[in-house]
């Protein structure tokens, strides 16, 4: 503990260093770890992200110095039921926002590692951090059924399975808290649904809203992947395979951009607190 | 933004310092505010307890010093809608360990101030805490309906009202997403339900277990009132008004102990994290 000048900070200094933070109220617990010396174990990463006994989160994003390969910097993300993920788009512009507000990197694009590959981040002076999100595939037609409605939509591949649905019906009427039905013989390996209004944004511009309901987790209040499947879904509905979608989602706005087959996503990040866990926390 | 000698903290020292912490799993944003300047809006406290877009927590304990009454400090309690409430059993206890872990009082007994009066605490050697949580009061014999079962129960009054029913049911197999029904002519302002199950401890030990459903907030991980409000009416169940009673919540165990009519709660306090408010969050 300490109480140096008025300071109220418990407990001492020598607990982890942690940042919280989200994309689109989709939360993250920061450790970075410069020395590449935490061992983040499946256990502390599920005792970390229990949003009543630990700080809470949807998932820790460790960020190491990338020891292998071209990127400076390693995201090490996993999931608050303590599996590794390859890659988190919305987790991916709170690390991006790091990585430059710590001076670690500077302001601009550069490139990071991740599971899945070298990815490039863009952070702008405006606070909004760009993610290259890989490689987009349009698949087969398909459908789905979600509170007794049928549902056309079109599989997406974005390194993850999606089923892009854009629909008539009113998708704030729609009961999410059970999983949409879909056809397990396109989606063997289980499937993430978007449930997508276009809006008329006028002049050319195209915006959509979504829902997404996400394998494993749910509903969530924003799916990085969901919104870049959404938005490949929508222009291809109009026959285009480019171009700039503002997609909104229960958790904020963000921008998709699709050219040549390759996706990037726009959106904000932001960093609410900082400090030390408790090494009753950290175990 | 901070990058001094190998550290890692963003924000800067000047954000707001807080705590996260917990007791039986009810958790707290702690913030400590040694010259009452701290000014803690509803809307704030709502920014706070966002479990996605904040640091998420069941309420904010602002720390300040009591400036009117005869005690060192005041427990400024706030729900996490932005409400003022009196009192939070569960909360105390962390406010009091925050007390003496900060070395702002000295571990042992103390008096501080709430809403609902001036309480004690005692800070054990051990880590557990003891809260004085004032007078507790039988009323009335009422009954509830929940999950399609009628049980009966009685009125307890431990400042807030209660309708505690101990149960041969499986209290496990309840669905408490449905708020039970009561009597409105005997809880005119809402009522907390308890169903509680004895346990057979042995050597004349009392022991319970209970699941509760919170007025305005649903099944909860812990209730501090609700623990004495049960424990009372374990007691009266075999002719007692006194006694000391071992009481298993969802969120962990706590004892409480009735002499006189005054009730006191014993349980864990745990603080897992300290740091500082990003400027963007406090507002």
């Amino acid at each position: 503990m300490t109480s140096a000048g008025g300071a109220v900070v418990v407990p001492g200094p020598n607990g982890v260093p942690f940042l919280k933070g989200h994309g689109t109220e989709n939360d993250f617990i920061l450790l970075p770890d410069p020395d590449s010396q935490l061992d983040l174990t499946p256990e502390r990463v599920r005792r970390l992200c229990d949003r009543r006994a630990g700080l809470g989160a949807d998932g820790v994003i460790r960020i190491v110095p990338d020891a292998d390969g071209g990127a400076g910097f390693f995201m090490d993300y996993r999931n608050a039921d303590g599996s590794l993920a390859e890659m988190c788009g919305n987790g991916a512009r709170v690390f991006a926002r790091y990585l430059v507000a710590a001076g670690w990197v500077e302001p601009g694009e550069f490139d990071f590692a991740t599971r899945g590959g070298l990815r490039t981040a863009r952070v702008a002076a405006d606070g909004d951090v760009t993610i290259g999100m890989g490689p987009v595939r349009l698949g087969v037609r398909s459908s789905t059924r979600v509170s007794g409605l049928a549902m056309d939509g079109v599989a997406v591949d974005v390194g993850n399975p999606h089923l892009a649905c854009v629909t008539d019906h009113d998708i704030d009427g729609l009961d999410l808290t059970r999983a949409p039905e879909y056809d397990t013989t396109v989606f063997p390996a289980g499937v993430n649904v978007e449930f997508i209004e276009g809006l008329d944004a006028g002049a050319g511009r195209d915006q959509i809203r979504l829902r997404v309901h996400e394998r494993g987790s749910g509903e969530t209040r924003s799916c990085g992947t969901g919104t870049v499947a959404a938005a490949a879904a929508y222009l291809d509905l109009s026959g285009r395979r480019d171009g700039e979608v503002t997609v909104g989602v229960p958790g904020g706005q963000v921008v998709v951009r699709i050219a040549d087959g390759q996706a990037t996503l726009t959106g904000p990040a932001i960093i609410v607190a900082s400090g030390r866990l408790d090494p009753a926390l950290w175990g």
